[in-house]
């Protein structure tokens, strides 16, 4: 079954020149995936008689104009419905596409499927997942990547924002990444059940019973890039704390070696020859090669792709929101919040807490 | 002027016997300081029979029982009064000693300074505060330590306890570290004034009054290991993943690179010829060496060393304990805190908020 994906064409740093060289490369290799470019229909067109591509699997939907990545996003979407990431996500909710990629303003992004599309039962409030790179392998694929959400969409969470989150995340590796059954886990500053604020010992108690997940318990700080859990769930403000200080760890290795390489010969020879090894960590590290960070809660697919990304970038988060669609993450979704919705409704009225 | 430490001798991993080691050391490093261990009188006196030291520096006064690693911090209090830690705390409070040292039950031995010691007036919440290793170099002594306050002593965070928080911890870098003018700045997912949940919002806008710091807005987690500042602000919650994330992050790449030693010979060679390159990096990154994590608010100095605390260590955060006594760091405090809350009463009514 052929999959369409509607492409923000104007969102990101590198629009709309990579975002329709990804689009192009992806119509080559994926010929089971239909693509609309939304966004200026000249300039896309111009660029697309540049760029090789297979015509058959490309259409473009104009749109008047675009949201810029340091606008605000409320305030962008007000003055101008006719940008670019809003008319692609209402072709999405009018079943004319059947997934969202964008490299654009990521609040303007959440913001746009929120104004156009339905939350899923149960969701309160949306989440933005990562995907970074750790220490231990899982899954059929033998992944070395971790899922973490949120990383930024609800900064303040509940407690059932986090039970929210922690099923959509395992659907998500299940479905997505091929692990069958992820360990879940709930980042706090201990392991044990009583450690963290109030909405995470409360969460941890609720998901204690959802038993149709794997759920490990709290991992700390250390665990992250052990790679102890496979999903990790967390708040927007602090999960996006985490997930930039890793980017940051990484630059610093990388200048740190620099430094090392001008400081002394034998160093240099040193750092030559563990250029092999360098060029695999950097590979396991590089964010292109896994596409974007989906937006899960809501009842189409959504793929954030990073602000900086290129064409390849482009290519891949397009791979993975097919993915998804065939997949049909969203009704895995859908299902694990009934099941546990219906559970808890089941449950005995709940014990007083210590 | 001599410093007298009141140090817990039962506290910690590797308690007492590297605890009183160290204090072994200490007393014949640095003449001026005396230490009272504070524990099992018999097992001490054992074990300086055992240990080269100086008896003219070191005292100790008996304590019938201690705090485990594990145990509940109020738990344990309550049920023994006469623990090692609270009657170190106590000594502090009566004026026999004028700071406290351990490696003991976090919780506990904070617990201990807040029912034997006052508060400074404005501080609601005490801090933890650690510092960790940055690309960066600052201050006289060319640090490459930037502090980080909470980090878990306080999980929940008003915006008050924010300011009080950037205020304390500029003392301790101005007077500790030797940075007249430290950069303070607040842990935030943007540098914008307006970003993050709203106690962090409310903070940025006190903390811009706050002439006497050198506040310089909203830092991401990118900028942790830069070290873009010199003091991060941040809940106990958010700091305490934070620096266990970057102990994790430490820990991986001695792993990857033991990975790396065993896959392939030039690799192996390469990482030899590295190796006092990576030796520096573990100096860098040993917490050994800066003996150990302030715990800022109250009228007293208290040193909280790592659990895993070996002599050297111990012997570090008694001089670092000393250090703050001479300086008088809780007279700084006290003048920072006084200075903002006049200026701040001094100031029109505030205007609503957007």
């Amino acid at each position: 079954m052929p999959v369409t994906v509607a492409v923000d064409a104007m969102g990101g740093d590198h629009a709309p020149d990579e975002i329709v060289r990804g689009v192009g490369i992806l119509s080559i290799e994926a010929p089971h995936i239909q693509t609309v470019l939304v966004g200026n229909a000249a300039r896309i067109s111009a660029l697309l008689v540049k760029t090789r591509h297979d015509p058959e699997r490309i259409s473009v939907h104009h749109a008047d104009s675009a949201v810029r990545m340091d606008e605000k996003p409320a305030e962008a979407l007000d003055a101008r419905p006719d940008c670019s990431i809003n008319v692609a996500a209402k072709l999405v909710a009018d079943g004319l596409a059947d997934a969202l990629v964008s490299a654009g303003n990521t609040g303007a992004s959440v913001l746009a499927c929120s104004r156009n599309w339905k939350k899923i039962p149960g969701v309160r409030r949306a989440a933005l997942a990562a995907v970074y790179p750790t220490e231990t392998r899982r899954g059929e694929k033998d992944d070395p990547f971790s899922l973490m959400l949120d990383v930024g969409a609800t900064l303040d969470v509940t407690a059932e924002d986090l039970v929210a989150f922690a099923l959509m995340g395992s659907a998500y590796a299940s479905r997505i990444s091929k692990n069958p059954r992820p360990r879940v886990a709930l980042l706090s500053n201990g392991s044990e059940a009583g450690k963290g604020p109030p909405e995470i010992v409360e969460a941890h108690r609720l998901l204690t019973q959802a038993t149709e997940l794997n759920f490990v318990g709290n991992v700390e700080g250390v665990d992250i890039p052990r790679g102890t859990a496979d999903v990790i769930v967390c708040s927007g403000f602090v999960g996006n704390v985490v997930l930039k200080m890793l980017e940051g760890v990484s630059e610093t290795i990388v200048r740190l070696a620099g430094y090392a390489y001008k400081e002394r010969l034998i160093w240099r020879a040193g750092l030559m020859m563990l250029s092999g090894g360098i060029r695999r960590l950097k590979d396991l590290t590089d964010w292109e090669q896994y596409g974007g960070a989906p937006v899960l809660g809501f009842d189409k697919v959504f793929i954030k792709a990073h602000g900086r990304s290129k064409a390849p970038a482009i290519t891949n988060a397009c791979k993975v929101a097919a993915k998804a669609v065939q997949a049909d993450l969203v009704r895995e979704i859908e299902d694990g919040l009934r099941a546990f919705h219906h559970r808890e409704a089941a449950l005995p009225p709940e014990q007083p807490r210590a």
